[in-house]
């Protein structure tokens, strides 16, 4: 049976007007010798295409779901995976992701949550070997029950902590059940919501010893994937721990994890936290700790995560070009985390969202691909340091420099000359491609 | 000859309605065993109080300065510090900071500007002398001229960042000169205006180099004090590196920088970060970290450093609590990076502005130790957290748990049960103490 | 029986230890010849006392209601009315507010729904009759239901319009039938997600239409007090048409609405649109349009509507100086439109927030008492317009004076001298009664 | 002699890799049977062009202007004209704007400016009618001059208020010399620093009885252009009145002064102001007030104005939307109230920046062109409120329905159907054109 009111999306070109059809997304298309699907590796979230009811703070859900049959079965569970696994074939996406919670029920108890979660692993197992699809990454859901209101591995209760942990170590054995290729974690609780109630320091070596755990668990089951940690500034806590790239590279330095850790920048997340998409993938990858991507877009004027569908192009070049920039994702990819709006409740939409999603990025990737083969920008940028390619600039770089040195440098020159920075003229290169 | 149209100001208590003078700080009084003039240590900024004429973007100054004959010249410059000096006194303000071109003129060359910087600070140290008054910290302004208009020690080009050096060795030697307990970064120009023409990760090796350049430095000349980073998210550039406490970390952290700085957190700069002061200023204390305060205020409905005195009693006794917290002040203090409002242009504004904000500080100063001394808070939070003062928690603490461990007391256990984080509770016991 | 672990909340003065008793609010005290209890017309929403869960985006409901037998039924709807009342009498509070979806149950068909909202009101009524409480404003819920994804009275789908307008008929009703003091509109999901798929003139043609049919049914059934619309920037939708108190006044003027509405302005809605909420109070007042307030506090670094607690003592301030400059409340009152943190889930919390909230704005309420008997704030603000009080003033205030006569008066004048704004002098000030 | 180093800019069409030429503006063009030079009717702003020093709150000028002496005589300024008409000739734009104290100097007093004024004035009606150049609109400057620091039109001081009024009075007179097509208020300081020491209504009243003025004024000297008022939120004062086109035409409708002025938009105060462009023109063009647009463009992330040229084509095409669908302009244009970066400061980054915002929209136009050609989109929006197309709808919107008319057929009806907003497909339609 069919739940989604369309075939297989077919690439059609940009010429094509069918609203079900790729236009740029042509997923064996070689773009410099890899294939576009290989470059891109899109991945699906279960948690959006398959749980999210489209409710908001304001009002109940709208999806229509046909599929579903509204109970917290074990069964319904398990009638989804086989709904989730159309939509992958029709929609051709490869790689997908879970929370241990939206595959499978939370029932009375963990036993039997554990129970309910080996049933739906088992089936995920049988329709990945079918199919060929691949777990990007899993995850632990430690953020919507109301026992983790005030955190998990954040919690001021040492059973809330216990709890998570124990969470963590089955979604840590189900990814390596289904050959996951990574492991995300979130922190969607670990924060605070008042200063006052909170002792931050206590709270943040908690984390560490948690973190720690999860390397130790997965090297004791051979997990050797990577953990990801994904940034977020606030929402739904008033400030979580992980607020961006740079906080998340602090705490991973303070407390030695940068050997088993790489992140998973958020586009909505990088912008809620005041900074560029670009930028905290630049700071990520600078640190070579850039591991995969939570591919979506916020609307800069709305305060909170709006988790639109990526649809700008600007935006999904800026990230190619980090990506191809780096060499391409080695365990990471592109997963889709965004909704559909509240209004978009058909599950055609669901269709029409991620047409438009990978369409974009394959717009993205052939543009970087034609930016840098065109190599303007590159040789601007290489050039606009190239004073420092000189002696001088050797001996800084490479620590041997001393005010001393410099002064003497500068009392003999005259003032600096600056070079334009070009930064209009550069605008207008971009656009030549888009 | 008097500048500040009124007497020295005096502390008059709570019942006073001179607008002129203290009501609630009073220097010598005790608080905790320590004067509240040793426990807040005030700074007043020479460029807001000497040099700020009080222009924004869209005009020009409106600041009234009986004592600046507008010109650039060092004998103006050295006027002006007798200026500085009766305010100082009048205001009775012990510590003060500077930027070397606030306090002497940026000249044709850099061999001229260094001379006037000599002169200057010679007559400084007259007036140091001669009231016993101390630089909290010096620093050098690299943002300003527009040589550094791409940057300073994160230049492209390597005659700027030369001169950079040159201009902050000069600075430091200054610093040193006077006795100065700390020297401060704030990379004004350090971040970027688009990441089209930046290389990042160049840029911040650079500035890796130039910050142990001024380690080795000040090391050579005896200067002992701490550094101090300011961090502050944007403005000038689109970014700056330095972006907040975190950031600031993570950088000190990776380039190993830690043992030579501190950070030298400012109110408004926090709030543009999208974080609290609070918060600031934990993260940095709980890293040991927390050197010294820019006190001002910002406006969180605008998006610039609007740098506003600090009034709020609220803002001050969070501030407050954290610095008692950490045992007080060591070589830090509460500068006043704090300007007066552009229509507010008469020299006796000067006065009324720096009046409040130390008695907000003072208020702030004798909340935060009496909700200290009452203890309900401190009590509240070490109770929330009493569940890991068990075997287990210990266990945790000490990095000797594993998930397995942990999953098994989850398994025995039922469902954990929350405390109320009871944050409105404890929102008015605070409010007990304003 | 009995819900809430406390006595009625006595009034124990500022000295007074005890979490749960008023320091500041006495009900009968007077603050220049009113009590405090009629000037802040204190009122308790319906929605957020005896509904709200207290789940959030990211997480389920963690509220403690073990009143509440969690079923869709008019008799559970019937027993929370008893708790309400419990809590109106223990907390003090004389009026409350109300949606016709929290009274009572949404049920199968609008008959239905109708029937079970008659019951309700029944028991309200009763209620009402024994306590003496009043209702200060019904208004209908028209965004929770999915049927208003798309919009109420602006849906693009005339049954829904149709619906929106049987409800608020039938809600309207009610409010009579209680003799409610005011109906409020607030328009959760008047506004667009996109303009893409939107005719704005269209929609807000609609919304007028609305609003002249709500004003003749009024008339019809002899309801008299007045409408209130309450203003909100974004949130749930991505643009809500009644963002800000001028776009509400701007369209109450276009559709020629102005002599049947009034505003009820939030605090935290304020913030969002980027004003500060003395500021929108300010205008509302000015126009004479000011009516009620949704008495809360937002958090200015987090973008979406938080509903705090009001525990600011400036913030309460600013809120009654304009209050008594107008001369109080009529029909209007103080309506804690806000809620506990979700952390905070015991029904004690309930009493500690509005404990706070009430002694925050009792103080707020002396203080501008006392500033406005006071005198200095309204005198420097009338001085500082004095030079308005001239012929000329006079003269340009009638409308009376050219561009030629004023062109004759600066061609001879000299350059104007302003004086200082004092703004710092006047922040000081405030802290005096602060 | 040549300041700009390169020929007239040549339409090369979009394969061209000069960064110097036109690759989508080709000024004769014909789109919809008019020239794109007609539809875009582009012009450009004295200030930035020729005065703009680009300095920022924390630097000097960088900008580089051989053409400048540097001296505030009104021969430098005369001699300015010519340079840019150099630049509107090479660039290729017919239509410029200006301030009374961009094109002449503020001299000693009111008498010497309007001398000085009239000087350069006499020297631009020369070059327009040696070019056949228009002037879109020209402005008087009350913001810059310490003089207005408290308001001009809203200043306290009468003295201020006629000064200001003495200075429209001029700058009009100047504009009807040179044949301007408008006259623009933009109230940089009409606003507020603190609401403490601010008449709020006092002071609208004097701004309402200023423009009638301004308005009797044209009449009297027989210009007849539209009056635009420029909304903005924020900056520089903490608040303006003239905060966004719903708090404009609010006040223009309540001072009966809605039949003299329209609005000029901006992209970048539409955003500050926490509104999308389209927003902003969409309510305005609704209104029927839409006249003029400052066509440049914001930086999201960030909370001032950075006035950056338009590069975005998604931007472009929704302004060139509202613009075809209101059938052009009439008086008004698209004048780049844009500057470069400080970083750009070379005379040919003017050129850049120019070339690129010129391209931006003229993609822009032929994509909302397109998009208009091909229907679906219009089709859709249509279709979406078709049901209001119905006996019912029209009732409605011809005021002629009640609730009670509505509730018979909400009681008849089964729960309304919605039909899916489908934002995303709309998205990916918009992309087909990109
Ligand atoms: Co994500
Ligand atoms: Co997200
Ligand atoms: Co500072
Ligand atoms: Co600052
Ligand atoms: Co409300
Ligand atoms: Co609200
Ligand atoms: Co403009
Ligand atoms: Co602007």
């Amino acid at each position: 049976m069919s739940y989604f009111d369309c075939d297989k999306i077919q690439y059609e070109g940009p010429t094509s007007k069918n609203p079900l059809a790729f236009k740029h997304y042509n997923p064996e298309e070689l773009v410099d010798g890899k294939s576009m699907k290989e470059h891109l590796r899109f991945a699906a979230p279960y948690w959006h295409v398959m749980r999210n009811e489209l409710g908001d703070p304001f009002g109940g859900g709208t999806a229509v779901m046909p599929w579903d049959d509204g109970s917290n079965s074990t069964e319904n569970a398990v009638k989804r995976v086989d709904v989730f696994f159309e939509f992958l074939e029709k929609i051709g996406i490869d790689y997908y992701c879970w929370h241990d919670r939206d595959i499978a029920p939370e029932l009375g108890d963990l036993a039997a949550s554990n129970k309910a979660l080996d049933t739906v692993v088992a089936k995920l197992k049988e329709k990945q070997a079918e199919t060929g699809v691949k777990l990007l990454w899993g995850t632990a859901c430690l953020f919507s029950h109301p026992r983790y209101a005030q955190g998990a591995a954040t919690s001021p209760d040492a059973s809330v902590y216990a709890y998570a942990a124990a969470q963590v170590k089955k979604a840590l054995e189900c990814t390596k059940e289904l050959d996951g290729l990574g492991y995300t974690f979130w922190g969607g609780r670990e924060g605070y919501a008042t200063l006052l109630n909170t002792d931050m320091k206590r709270e943040l070596d908690h984390l560490g010893a948690f973190l720690h755990m999860a390397v130790d668990h997965a090297k004791k089951i051979g997990f050797d994937g990577p953990f990801y940690i994904e940034p977020k500034p606030r929402e739904p806590s008033t400030h979580q721990y992980d607020s961006d790239a740079a906080a998340c590279l602090n705490f991973l330095r303070e407390y030695g994890l940068m050997d088993h850790f790489k992140l998973n920048i958020e586009t909505n997340h990088a912008t809620l936290a005041g900074h560029t998409m670009e930028h905290e993938l630049t700071v990520s990858a600078n640190a070579g700790m850039l591991g995969s991507i939570d591919a979506n877009r916020g609307d800069t004027l709305i305060g909170w995560d709006t988790d639109q569908f990526p649809t700008d192009i600007y935006g999904t070049t800026q990230v190619m070009l980090v990506v191809l920039g780096m060499g391409g994702f080695t365990t990471g990819g592109l997963n889709f985390d965004a909704k559909r709006r509240r209004e978009s409740h058909d599950p055609i939409d669901l269709m029409h969202a991620h047409v438009g999603g990978m369409d974009t990025f394959a717009r993205g990737l052939k543009i970087a691909s034609a930016i840098r083969a065109d190599g303007r920008l590159a040789e601007f940028v290489k050039e606009r340091y190239s004073s420092f390619d000189s002696e001088l600039g050797k001996k800084v770089e490479a620590g041997q420099c001393s005010f001393e040195d410099l002064e003497k440098i500068a009392l003999a020159n005259g003032e600096p000359t600056l070079a334009s920075g070009r930064q209009e003229m550069l605008e207008n290169l971009i656009n030549e491609f888009i």
